[in-house]
């Protein structure tokens, strides 16, 4: 049977009150203790999940409904039960969670008050009261994350617009994960800082994204969450526009990744648009939308979200690379480029992604092994049969192209110079080391002004006689870049060929530099900021006239 | 000045020359030393580079021309470099490499007497010569093996034409790459054991290819190399074929990669029509044909080497498991799978592509978060509004989910469950342990005959509070699979949903059961497969009739 009672006037989340009916219906004497606020949607639930009691009825949303179901037809249960609860929200109210003391406020000047450099309220109060918070928060100049969902579309709209107008930032409303200058807001993971700025109308979609960055090794600055109307015909992508505009002024962020379901076709334009005048690498996941293209200009296009997350990664390694080298060399803008492979198949597909990079045509002949020719940039095969006349294949002997290497000494226009060291059986003993010497010849005779920068893929394993690990140890000694793939190798090269112009960023977003945190709604997402060290106070919201709707518009207009 | 002198009736291959020319070079008394044998080819390229000397003018392809570049105007020079060379074919001649002794031969009969097993004849003569040699290997029923360029088209097709009567293979020519049963031939890299087999008409291409493979923790059966011409329209990929069926009916090769230019047409369909018939998971790489599909039954295909070398790894991880899986379970043949995903993004993700494997749409209204209902089969969200009211998300509260995986111990049609597991900051403190035990319950339900199999993806990083690895453990623990990404998560899940009809097997060729050796031409080729424990014979090969074809081919008319 049920027993229950209300405990009157006591506004708890839902999660508090999860953690308590799991707690209590650890309770010998009892089956189960549903612990609910009187919402009208909770007293529904209360009845088909079989929890209903009449005196249910008369409790308002800021009243506390405990259902027990019991065997024992007895009051001391109840009474038991009545006990433990107080006792829990005494706890609560004490405000105790990981050992330190969350500082809780019951009103919004009080918050405004104790955290004066607050910047950000976050909200995961019930939907229906979420919108006339966040307005609350943007006429204070703040900027607001809505978790809660059952926000209205005009209540979104009229929000996002008033805050783009006042310069801030709605995330959400049904936003699930942000991360704001290493602050995890809401469900978000512990990441590695790194170069990628990430923005999402979706959170799960942003934490599956920013996870497979960790686990190959990259790391983010930022991730913005947008909630899943925000790509909508009728919202229009304003907080998406907003966020574009943040990470493009971040120099911090160096490349940008987004994910969505595939936006209305308009606000598509106007985000790809946005993508574009950002002047960073982007990659856009509309999950659902197969571009007809890899990548338009800066945007490059991912069907699913580890493709999303491995392109993301490969841009950040080039992007880092090419930061650090326009740090140390004299851009190489005007230069051309030379790649001298041994292998023919390698020659093959550097040469058609930098064709693809480049605007221009593989060399349909291959004269000579030349296997592309265009704007002064070359690409050759020296295994081809040209080459191998009379003299081993350039893998076993690699003279003839370290000669070639040397040589570009006198080539002050080739700035950048792509290579293959093959290892295995078959191939020479010690490819990098005179390869190492070759290209100290050849910078060696140029200016200042004219380096050459190099850029090497390795093809071997570990267990090769040349052991993998050890060649390239060799060669990054020595300056070059050894990168992963071919596709890796050609974008940097043509990056380092063409670095991007370098926008006067603007300053950084306030919000970008740190946050400090008012929450309302789920106690347990102030205890997370508080674990991280994230200035937060938990204003103890509750609805105002007992979640009397019409009554707390009335008092609103009496303020 | 050049000294030059000949050394008659002596014929060694290119790099032992190579070797020899960079040891003389070394002397203090000369500038350089070149070292050839007196082919036509050779003869021109001294030429050219300036090692020309009148004396050459008599040489035959056996004899060695010797061209001493130096200062000095002395015979005493060139006498010393007399000496030396004598002194290192000397050594040449009693075959040490790597402190062993190399079995040598001057006649092909007695190579077969020295080697009886033989099955490979390993070729790497000057490319006029080759198609003599292979002819004459393939009539004593043995393989080839040909890394010679210069080659004849027309030689190519009678040798291939022929070795596909005789149930042969060839190999090349101009191919530089293969690995058979763990023997590397020529150029090749000491792979991992796994269970990919890898067919390439590019050998750098298979180089690369299986390098990245080890790079991402895989393995190979074999690697077969078939030369650059053989997808042509005039070879018509006859070595392509019979390579794959060697390797279709070969019972550890369970994914197959394949790498060249793009073939022609005609023959291109001829190869994805074997692919096809294979009836094994393939991956082409037809390096610069852009496939308007990702995939066509069977065959996926790739646009670069990295591409390709991801894909067959992430196909050889689900064929593992579907083949350690069909060991361990009934199959779940005729089952139905259910995802029941807490992430929104995720379970649209998993629906999209679970719906394109599937052959079927995904649902558009999502009706109580409803991503998938086709045939039986469902994907759920149960972040969607219509489980979150009154109750706090699934990610903090996942015991909706754990009772809805429980209740699967009711559904025997439902044989592959695909779950989400969410960490971080907002999530519940430990979302694999209760989900483990709802398994538990579930699985316990079920009879023999009706097994369910789980498969997990986990969202979330290592310093997230409840750390990847040891969720990841404890859902193992448990006998779930845990992949990496979506994309292997529903391709596990619609393999074990569909078991491949195991194909019975032919009998493996005796040639991927190990290979013995006759090496003829690059001496070094035979002291690598001697140092990987490779029967091997070195047949010191040289041109009958010094040369001389016209008389090489009326002795041959006398035999």
């Amino acid at each position: 049977m049920i027993h229950a009672f209300i405990k009157k006037g006591c506004f708890q989340d839902s999660v508090s009150l999860m953690i308590i009916s799991r707690k209590l219906s650890e309770s010998e004497s009892v089956e189960d203790v549903s612990v609910m606020m009187g919402t009208p949607a909770n007293k529904a639930l209360l009845e088909t999940t079989g929890f209903w009691h009449d005196d249910f009825q008369q409790a308002t949303p800021n009243d506390i409904c405990v259902a027990i179901r019991t065997l024992a037809d007895d009051a001391t249960v109840t009474q038991q039960i009545v006990e433990q609860l107080d006792a829990a929200l005494v706890a609560l109210a004490q405000g105790t969670g990981n050992g330190q003391s969350l500082v809780q406020v019951k009103r919004w000047e009080s918050a405004c008050q104790k955290l004066p450099q607050a910047n950000l309220l976050l909200i995961s109060i019930a939907g229906e009261y979420a919108a006339g918070l966040a307005h609350q928060a943007l006429e204070s100049g703040k900027n607001v994350m809505i978790f809660s969902d059952n926000v209205t579309l005009d209540d979104e709209i009229a929000l996002k617009t008033r805050a783009r107008e006042y310069g801030l930032l709605v995330m959400g409303p049904d936003c699930g994960t942000s991360i704001l200058a290493g602050t995890p807001l809401a469900f978000a993971n512990v990441m590695p800082k790194g170069n990628i700025g990430v923005i999402g109308a979706s959170g799960t979609g942003i934490q599956e994204l920013t996870s497979q960055i960790a686990l190959a090794g990259e790391g983010i600055t930022h991730a913005i969450g947008l909630g899943g109307r925000d790509l909508s015909e009728q919202v229009g992508g304003i907080s998406a526009l907003t966020a574009l505009e943040m990470l493009a002024s971040d120099a911090l962020s160096q490349v940008l990744v987004f994910v969505s379901k595939p936006p209305a076709e308009t606000v598509r334009h106007r985000v790809i648009q946005a993508m574009k005048a950002s002047g960073k690498p982007v990659v856009a996941l509309f999950l659902g939308y197969v571009s007809p293209v890899t990548h338009d200009e800066n945007v490059w296009f991912a069907a699913t979200l580890d493709e999303a997350a491995r392109l993301a990664c490969l841009l950040s390694r080039v992007a880092s690379r090419v930061a650090s080298r326009v740090d140390t060399c004299a851009p190489a803008a005007g230069g051309v480029l030379r790649g001298l492979y041994t292998g023919g198949t390698l020659a093959a597909e550097a040469s058609m992604l930098l064709a693809s990079h480049l605007g221009i045509e593989p060399d349909p002949q291959h004269h000579h092994g030349i296997m592309l020719d265009a704007q002064g940039h070359q690409v050759i095969d020296l295994g081809d049969d040209f080459y191998t006349v009379g003299r081993p294949h350039p893998m076993i002997d690699p003279s003839l192209r370290n000669q070639l290497v040397a040589g570009l000494a006198q080539q002050p226009d080739v700035s950048v110079l792509l290579l293959d060291v093959v290892l295995g059986y078959g191939a020479t003993d010690d490819p990098a080391g005179p390869l190492v010497e070759a290209i100290a010849k050849a910078q060696a005779g140029r200016s200042a002004t004219h380096p050459l920068q190099v850029i090497a893929t390795v093809t071997g394993t570990e267990r090769d006689p040349q052991v993998r690990s050890m060649q390239i140890a060799i060669l990054e000694d020595a300056g070059i870049a050894v990168v992963n793939s071919l596709p890796e190798a050609t974008l940097l090269a043509v990056e380092l060929l063409h670095p991007r112009p370098v926008h006067i960023a603007k300053s950084t977003a306030a919000l970008l530099e740190g946050v400090a945190v008012i929450n309302a709604g789920l106690r347990s997402f102030a205890l997370d900021l508080q674990a991280v060290d994230t200035p937060v106070v938990h204003y103890s919201w509750m609805p105002v006239a007992g979640g009397n709707q019409q009554l707390a518009r009335l008092l609103e207009r009496l303020q």
